[in-house]
């Protein structure tokens, strides 16, 4: 059993630590981020930081990493407002994980990596065609963490594109027949095997019979 | 194919929406929260919005809902500061869904779910000795969110807890051999089926060849 503090953490090999850290709370949620800058010019990245913060308001929350040179997508969400969160599918992830690339300004990823843009009628930002999830929304809060420099981005849904197929009675989406896939660490894609939906948890059950 | 705006979205009926917006992102990192009060009366919660902030430091975060009567979570986090995060496995996931059944103060959901404690020396919040991962973190910085009264609660890993077997010689987490589940919306959990590892992407691959 490897039992390791925060000493013989930070000593870590940089590379080992950043696979060991990114991969460490299990299979993260995979997204495209689409964004548009104020000049029309498109921007898209990958991330696996998105996290569900309530229902009414719809809102979603996602980690930015640090501003560096080519990084676009805070940039574009600050000066416009508005952004997407799009599924990755199995047929074309090599695409979705291809977007994590470093492209210079003004090389758009939705080019660069054969994903078309798709729009809706009243909204700036671009949807990735080929998603079988669409989520358009607005930027509510923005919050700088003082502990390693990157920002949590807090947005609203304002649009919803999803094929009625998906969605159950309950409103419940079902990703196994969405196609979306899921993602470990920095770069591990995983398909899912459905195991079962469990009802309402209530007080009263006896330990031994749960 | 269904397009939703957010009137739409709001007149949803209740539970159809908290299924629709909590299932959107697709796949979460299913996490048992761990934690003990003053008192030395623990507490366990299974959580799905646990997300990486960085590896250097080592740091997570995760939302917690509104304060409500028997919400011990925070509470102890923030007298104590300190908690853990431990994944779930397919054989006892039940008992982990358990966990979130509102159990009333000075109940211990490690007793009433029939899951039991582990410490690590010197380390005050207790762990789940089922889980294969075992996180320990401290806590950094706590968020109050405007928009709709969550809190982010940021923690600094601390301890480390696994079995060698499951980490690659590049650092990286084999969640298949560990026996990680993950779940989408409020209570659908689901095993993975490995796709693949992609390599660190960089620019000047012909779009088509991607």
């Amino acid at each position: 059993m490897a039992i390791l503090n925060s000493n013989q953490i930070r000593e870590l090999e940089k590379q080992y630590r950043v696979n060991l850290i990114n991969s460490l709370i299990g299979f993260k949620p995979a997204n495209l981020v689409g964004t548009i800058s104020e000049d029309g010019l498109t921007n898209l990245c990958i991330i696996s930081s998105a996290f569900h913060m309530g229902s009414n308001p719809p809102l979603f929350g996602m980690v930015i990493r640090p501003e560096r040179e080519n990084n676009d997508t805070l940039k574009n969400i600050q000066s416009v407002g508005q952004y997407t969160l799009n599924n990755v599918s199995p047929d074309w992830y090599r695409k979705a994980h291809q977007t994590s690339a470093s492209y210079p300004s003004g090389h758009s990823e939705f080019k660069e990596c054969n994903l078309p843009e798709f729009y809706l009628e009243g909204f700036k930002a671009p949807f990735v065609e080929t998603s079988t999830i669409k989520i358009g929304l607005e930027l509510r809060e923005i919050i700088d963490i003082k502990a390693n420099g990157t920002t949590i981005v807090i947005g609203e849904v304002l649009h919803l594109s999803i094929d009625e197929a998906f969605i159950g009675d309950d409103g419940f989406i079902d990703h196994e027949s969405a196609k979306t896939i899921t993602v470990a660490g920095l770069d591990a894609y995983y398909q899912t095997n459905f195991l079962g939906r469990l009802s309402y948890a209530k007080p009263g059950i006896e330990p031994q019979n749960i």
